[in-house]
């Protein structure tokens, strides 16, 4: 039974051996499975408990649970108390979405301050399929049906493949103990209602069903690739202007496609417009009849479309090919805000706004631009390089976030994924003298 | 009830108001309540029904039942026997798929011959969420969770947004008899246990299931024209030579994208390939690699990969612009064979190699060429016009059959998108004096 899992491992996340790891533990059945095979496995490992005061006495029995375990098998224990019901008010979170901010954010903390290179968390295929099956009776799109990624930047899901039954007949094996979470939210009732009552039928029709649930989700993720790339292509040539104020798009591009309306939907939905007829009559009709939504106005201007804040007035237009070449560790003024150097004494974490690197690896003059397609770095505590546009998907950023992406380079070579990554091959090491410190202050608006 | 229907039916459909139908009825329920409805609405229609000769006594019973519905409600009866089984054996198709082919061939035939312009089927919303279900269940990809068009060329399907309940409630309301299936086949029994088993406790879950299906599916259609999309454009790119033997393409085009390996699957699928990491690698490979499948040979040239049919060499290359000018009606050879001209006295019906036109419309020189982005055409026997990228989509050409698709122009305007569909605008009508017939003898390889 171990070896089913090693091999997996050993094959697929090879860069787990030589790692400094965090195990993002419950006290369940998954994650303290998790936490028993990074032991066997002999990793590098501590385990981060969030007790999310969600369940009075039992909350606090999972977190001793989890602190005897970490006492039991020699491994340091991380543990953090939140005020979830406080946090969600606060930020207008239901329950589930706030605990999954808070523990998101403290592992990636955890992970930077301490040093940390992953965060594994115990998420299996038929948390998986569930998943799946919650989006989907819901209604959703192709974004809703991809699943749950094995490795999404520093988070790592070594037991993805693995089913609910195989980590269940592994505990049973190696008499490992772990705590029942008794609670019966809503999510929980959907969740069990899916496991207990539709998953069962699922498998008897087809008993590989968890094989062909990951290849269809290889699929359409290949697919989620195909379509990103499509509307990265089809933004880079409709979009002539960016400036503080907003985009002007080229109307002929969208008319162009076989599917206006599908387009302007992805590209315009973070925006949030709703009328999507309105949208798309846009493209054939006056100059200066515009669609608004709460926070933006799409306004139709000869053969262009401008995309404004809904307070700003139509925006002067600024050209996308702009670049900037800096000679010298003076500030540089550019369309988003201000970029500045500043030698310093010593290095200090990075953080979206500022990095700290080897000045010595530097060599002027630099170059800032917007990113564009090709353009692949190194992101700084992964091995291997990455293609920026997947880098950009991965965030998850907003489409506007992407196309408004500015990068920092030397001798073409990626520095700083602007207000996002700086790049392994730039880094501070044992060996640094010189520190650079290099910040951007963005404009507010 | 009928309101229901029939708003839904005249807003969305209404060019089935002013057209000849024929609705494709099996006896069941749902075919039978779609022609009481085509009664109700005043539609223009004959039924017809397909005995597959399957289920002996029973599906002369059928046959017998629509003869005489047809009687009842006074309208035109084709019904046609296959002997399904032989068909099956003969063509190693499953009973299925047999039964499908036999049925849409014979309907399509006989829209052709008697001058019908729509088939209608008895489709509706929880056919359509089981065949998803079914999809899934077994594996698949974005094709197989985009659900059944309400519309494909010439086949309509009136009921496709209403679910089981709402079309059982219009047959009580109206005292409307069916017959039912009694056959017990492993495709039915799938459906069977999907519909009482599985689909019951989904809309338990959400009692608003098949809206939020069918925003769904609009989701992922919307996503499958930008695939669609994206793989034209790419290969529009990629692709520098196409000719008799096989295709070139550039190995810098798919090293472009953010995930080769999706492209190269989708590109080349078709094509038997199953070693797809194979696939990839020789994008890096040196000149003379190659990877094969049971039909084709994919080989690394120089920066090129060059598809060609297992047992030829490596074409000579042709340029895909080409373009030629026809001034008069003499032949005219080009790549893919000989398209020729003929004066007749009387038009006949248009086949996938020849069609006829009203030769008075012809302006010359003609142009015949590649198809290409952004032509449109109105096909023939629809309302409107179509972008021909999306014809060839809704035709599920393969990828090869699409770009080497060419279209015949007169000043600018599609006249035949070549063996596939003739233009409205060129055809023969009553006051038709002068008939030209167009054909098109393929080159054999």
């Amino acid at each position: 039974m171990l070896q089913l899992f090693s091999e997996h491992i050993l094959s697929k996340l090879s860069f787990l051996k030589n790692a400094r790891l965090v195990v993002a533990i419950s006290g369940g059945i998954d994650s303290v499975v998790l936490a028993h095979l990074c032991k066997k496995l002999g990793f590098d490992f501590a385990l981060a408990h969030c007790n999310f005061s969600l369940r009075g006495d039992e909350s606090d029995a999972d977190e001793e649970f989890v602190i005897k375990l970490g006492e039991d098998i020699n491994v340091e224990v991380f543990s953090q108390r939140f005020n979830t019901e406080a946090y969600a008010k606060e930020n207008k979170r239901s329950i589930q979405m706030a605990a999954r901010e808070l523990r998101y954010d403290w592992f990636k903390d955890l992970a930077a301050q301490l040093g940390f290179d992953y965060v594994l968390t115990a998420h299996h295929a038929d948390d998986n399929l569930e998943t799946f099956l919650i989006n989907f009776t819901r209604g959703t799109g192709l974004n809703g049906l991809t699943g749950i990624p094995m490795i999404n930047d520093n988070i790592v899901r070594p037991l993805l493949p693995f089913s609910r039954e195989v980590i269940e007949a592994f505990a049973r094996e190696n008499n490992i103990e772990w705590r029942d979470d008794s609670s019966n939210s809503s999510r929980k009732y959907l969740r069990n209602k899916l496991r207990h009552e539709v998953v069962p039928i699922l498998k008897e029709i087809n008993p590989q069903l968890l094989d062909s649930f990951e290849s269809t989700l290889d699929n359409l993720n290949d697919t989620a690739d195909i379509v990103e790339e499509s509307l990265n292509a089809v933004a880079k040539r409709a979009i002539v202007e960016i400036n503080e104020n907003g985009i002007t798009y080229k109307v002929s591009e969208f008319k162009k496609v076989n599917n206006s309306r599908a387009y302007l939907f992805e590209m315009f939905k973070e925006f949030g417009f709703t009328e999507w007829n309105d949208v798309v009559k846009l493209l054939d009709a006056e100059t200066g009849k515009y669609v608004q939504s709460h926070t933006h106005k799409l306004t139709k201007h000869r053969d262009m479309l401008i995309l404004t804040n809904a307070s700003h007035s139509v925006p002067n237009p600024r050209d996308v090919s702009e670049s900037y070449l800096i000679n010298d560790l003076n500030s540089t003024e550019f369309s988003i805000g201000t970029l500045s150097f500043e030698m310093v004494s010593e290095s200090s974490n990075n953080t979206g706004s500022s990095i700290y690197i080897n000045k010595d690896k530097l060599v002027f003059p630099l170059e800032l631009r917007l990113w564009k397609a090709g353009d692949v770095f190194c992101p700084i505590g992964m091995t291997g390089k990455k293609k920026v546009s997947k880098y950009l998907k991965d965030e998850k950023l907003t489409p506007y976030q992407k196309v408004n992406t500015w990068v920092l380079l030397s001798e073409e070579k990626i520095v700083w994924v602007i207000g996002h990554r700086a790049d392994e091959r730039f880094k501070v090491t044992d060996s640094t003298s010189n520190f650079l410190k290099i910040e951007i202050l963005t404009t507010k608006h």
